[in-house]
């Protein structure tokens, strides 16, 4: 539902419509939703139903070297401030040789695997989504990905910005992320792999440069999907191994799966995750979702968490434009 | 003046242009201002002469779906952030059952009535508008408006963001503010009526959920406005009782009335507010705009801060894109 | 490379496309960069090589009155919180008695000469720019910018925002500059030649009101600028005399040259400046650009901070949409 906000040059009759352009896109949402209760008494109960609303709108910018490479960049106006020092939005050139972007971008590893579906107006916390180290908290922004496609298969490799650490109240820290990943889809399936490895100090105690670092951590991650009479399935598997922060990993696995049934403008999705040994939740959730034309849905969902043995659901109707 | 940024496919001669879009408006203005003076010396005088200037832009979104309901969505740029968590901006969803608003909007008292009208090119401290409990700072957006339109008779219902109270510093802050109006127009005469109250705790010094509530408190308003010979003249009155903070207001009133005389592309206003049994205070104010045409306007005016003895004007020019 | 964004009413055929606009123009650039070294051991050496990306957009507002004066507004995405209260973009009405700016402009000095060409893919750090008196920080915006040409004369006037001064934690700050300007351009060669005075408390420790101002500095500045067989040439002086923060600044000098020349698509700059005198810093640098087409730039360059030892340099692609 991206809509294109035409330049001056696209009005002459049969010119040339590369020229550089701007175009907006937009999306909101309004409900209800029940949060999570995080379980303090003096703070009541978040389990209450509350509103929900959202607007955003999105900035697509595209253009055209005379050499024919094209080039772009998009962000959020809500992340205006953070796409001017390239922590949000994105930038790319592609041509031949592949497509290079830098931003706020994901890391190979998930670039070519990606999170299972999730459920619910807003997403309700996010928790069908697994756990990335190029994603982690760590590492900064601009991270640079490049792809490359051949026929249905795809390569990525990322690499975060590898900027020289920060030291803050006599701590110091220094990490970075690279990944790479690739993904072969054959008809109405696919399959994705990746693996990434974080490095650095992690728990930032040293106040020289040089410290030892206390962080090195892989992680190989695969998932499968495929649409087979209506119903969309996917699941993920990772592994990490290694030292996080000083603490030793010894092939911790995660796991997620996910599978939804359309029919006409209905979908159904019920998902499971547990990435609770890399720290994240044991969850499950299910949510249904309805088409009603024009960019407009009508969503809901009820998500549990299994671990905090908590849960929320939303309801509501979200827009595109 | 809303410019109205188009789709692609509203260029296709003869198409459907009812699919969603993104648009854009502005507004701009630049002149001088003084300021109410905070009489504290080492302040210096603000009412010393000074620029004032400023430009926004307005992201306007529309949409249909396949069954006719009409969607949109609006946020200022400089409120996108806001806009994204549902603290500004607005969301709706409207058919034959009404319209449904949720985000930062006025309450169904104030939809119903509104303030009497302002003076000069800024507003010059906006001391012409009344007083409202669902404008107050201790409920919480999204707020959901709903509003259902008969001929010249339109009735509004509103609820804030009815989201458990938090606790902050040792003190819990939970307050909720519901509110109905009406509105009936004839002619060039309106009359509107609304209703709305205030409860939960205000003083914020209970630790414990289930604290007794401190506040408690109703608030009737009415508004008459009629334009004849010229003279466009609005009338307010509101009554407030209860508690608010412990403390009981006893048919506590607010007064508002302004006029207007337009004549050609000259408009002079002047208002009188009284709303300092609400917490406000009394003031009246003189100003006069002129259209220069094409979205310009010519704007200035004085106004008087009486119970603090204090006055401040502005004149300058304002735009609209 | 600015892309206007169509208002409806410039579709009607042969209708006037004066109406109020808003339009959107964008850029954005993404390469490596070594920043300058800070020489804290304990930060690391920031001259490694790290990612740099950013993405903005503009909003540009124009229209016209009735009265054949043209009005608008501009303002970065990043920026609107800022332009709403006049600390970042502009506004500006003008005609036959000029043209008026308010908001966050360039003071009159600095608008009839400017700087002299920099280097680099975002600047690197901009050591290529003199010091101008009404671009510090005591000052406040808006800053409210006079023009006025006639043929290839153009005049300029500014005064900064004459805002009551700050009391902070028992300090005062009030500063004021106002500046003049003129340029003249004959064929390939301009001249610009620029006044401006700072004064007011700088050295905010006075908390009363009338505190004897501790600055009041004068600020002549001159440039020439010429093209000649594909160089282009600028060169700048300056010379500062008066009171800052109570020390006297006698006839102190700032200089700043720059060469570039340009051959098809590429261009080569190098450029020295001295602003040592003024708070600043001796510097040179050296950098090329290539011409890509469509709004494309392969930037480059490199420089060198002559008084602290450091250099730092970037390559990259910018774009223009």
């Amino acid at each position: 539902m991206k809509k294109i906000l035409l330049a001056t040059t696209m009005l002459v009759a049969g010119a040339s419509i590369a020229a550089a352009e701007v175009s907006l896109s937009g999306s909101a949402r309004m409900g209800v939703i029940s949060n999570f209760d995080d379980g303090v008494a003096a703070n009541g109960d978040e389990s209450d139903l509350s509103f929900t609303s959202r607007a955003r709108v999105q900035f697509n910018m595209s253009g055209e070297t005379d050499g024919g490479l094209s080039f772009g960049a998009s962000f959020r106006a809500d992340n205006a401030v953070g796409a001017n020092s390239g922590d949000a939005g994105s930038v790319f050139i592609s041509g031949a040789f592949g497509k290079l972007t830098m931003g706020d971008v994901d890391g190979a590893a998930q670039m070519a695997t990606g999170h299972v579906a999730g459920v619910g107006l807003t997403g309700i916390g996010d928790l069908n989504e697994s756990t990335f180290l190029a994603a982690g908290d760590g590492v900064t922004d601009p991270t640079a990905l490049y792809e490359y496609s051949a026929g249905a298969f795809t390569v990525y490799a990322s690499v975060t910005n590898p900027v020289v650490g920060t030291t803050t109240g006599g701590s110091f820290t220094d990490m970075n992320a690279i990944a790479i990943g690739a993904k072969y889809t054959f008809g109405d399936y696919a399959v994705g792999l990746g693996f990434e490895n974080l490095s650095g100090v992690d728990t930032p105690v040293a106040t020289l440069v040089g410290a030892v670092d206390d962080t090195d951590l892989d992680h190989v991650v695969l998932k499968l999907s495929g649409t087979v009479a209506g119903f969309n399935l996917q699941g993920l598997i990772g592994q990490a191994d290694g030292l996080l922060g000083g603490a030793t990993l010894n092939n911790e696995k995660q796991y997620a799966a996910s599978v939804s049934y359309t029919t006409g403008a209905l979908t159904g999705t019920v998902f499971y995750t547990d990435d609770s040994d890399l720290g994240g939740t044991t969850a499950y959730g299910i949510g249904a979702s309805y088409d009603l034309g024009g960019g407009a849905t009508l969503a809901g969902g009820l998500v549990k968490d299994h671990d905090a043995d908590n849960e929320a659901f939303d309801l509501g109707v979200s827009f595109s434009f």
